[in-house]
């Protein structure tokens, strides 16, 4: 019954949340491009460099990390089930946040949280993407690689709730009985769309190209339209799905 | 004899320079659209709306760059001389910065600093580029202000101090006696290149047109072109230059 009145809102309409992965794409694209800017840079990940005296274990970009989840936590970045922190024991926020009704049937926001997965498979990317080498601006690398971390994981995070619940609202028939067998791998299966899936794949390489093409590449560094498929086809839409398995297998009243 | 000893470096030669401040135009041109992906949000720049508790003057905007700025320098950003802060008594970097030595002749980093100026003036766009009314998400809308300013803040003060110092060290006889006079207007007047200016103008609407090229207007809110150059002409190429005209004012041994 509550199923029924609840299904039809807007932010279950598969299309409108199909949209809006859409819509991340150029943003993700852009904070990849930018980051690109910088040579990859590999000291900044290792542990122990991260420069800061009072710092002797995390590397520069997991120093970064904490210091801005700790920023975002006090402004309430958390409080949205789609916004997942990579570190805990963060600040609370010191603003009140009023935040509509979501309808995801989700008892800890938590339970649905890939960080460690996108960070790892972010960083395999960095390689792929950046020149090689060092050029000494550390600290805009490491502000960079937030900005592109943080757009990933909104994409990947907002995609495994919205659209979870939307399929499951169109055919609860379909999924309760795959949660209650606890069955991770055939929630999957029932949850791709391969024809999507190829869509998506087709766009990115177009949306990385227009994005630079009037950059002058004597001047500004261009990135791979095919590796950032890749990192769609292999981390992006597999952490996707699994976060949607996630949220089912977690769902309330499924 | 300094001075001939130090031109030709290449952080002075102007092409590179140039190519740096066209590298820069993508970074700025990503950053509005996708502040843009949210509503107008005009509460987030009234004081004390900020939804904080204990900040009862300042806007959410405010609040967010004061502790984006308080983080970075932590990091060493103002360590820069291109990286300005908005604010004063930040807290002191708590990294080793190794920076190379930039061979600029200024005594005071903060001697070029149009933070005041570039925030108003990108407050003023901000009606501009993004829908009206507000969309509730206001705290992505400050952390994509932040991330525009910036991005806009290092193109105007990077281009501020190395335009300048390569132009003097290309024709000291020449900017010398202007210096001397103190004579801002006939500074700006000697550095200004209209050729060079009106390529910009011509490229940005370009770059605007191409990096949305691909974007589906029914799910991403897609830019004014216009409205961006317009903001190059009016804000960006001004401050820039009349940073160049601090810049020289303040030279060393001039």
């Amino acid at each position: 019954m509550t199923q029924r009145k609840e299904t039809g809102v807007p932010q279950f309409d598969i299309d409108i949340v199909a949209a809006h992965l859409e819509a991340c794409e150029e943003t993700i694209v852009f904070k990849l491009a930018d980051r690109a800017q910088y040579f990859a840079n590999l000291r900044i990940y290792r542990e122990g460099e991260s420069g800061f005296k009072d710092e002797k274990k995390r590397s520069l970009f997991h120093t970064r990390l904490l210091f801005q989840e700790r920023m975002d936590a006090q402004f309430g970045r958390f409080c949205v089930p789609e916004e997942r922190p990579f570190f805990s024991r963060l600040p609370r926020a010191r603003r009140a946040v009023h935040l509509p009704q979501t309808g995801l049937r989700l008892r800890d926001n938590n339970a649905v949280n890939l960080m460690r997965d996108i960070v790892a498979q972010y960083l395999a990317l960095v390689p792929r993407i950046c020149r090689e080498g060092e050029d000494g601006h550390f600290g805009s690398s490491v502000e960079h690689d937030i900005f592109a971390v943080q757009a990933i994981a909104l994409r990947v995070h907002y995609g495994a709730l919205y659209v979870a619940e939307s399929k499951f609202r169109i055919a609860p028939e379909k999924f309760t009985p795959l949660i209650r067998d606890g069955d991770a791998g055939a929630l999957v299966a029932a949850l791709t769309r391969k024809e999507v899936e190829e869509r998506i794949l087709r766009r990115i390489p177009e949306k990385v190209a227009a994005a630079q093409k009037n950059a002058n590449p004597m001047v500004r560094h261009c990135i791979d339209p095919g590796a950032v498929a890749a990192f769609y086809r292999e981390t992006i839409m597999p952490l996707t799905k699994q976060g949607q398995a996630i949220y089912l297998l977690h769902r309330l009243d499924a």
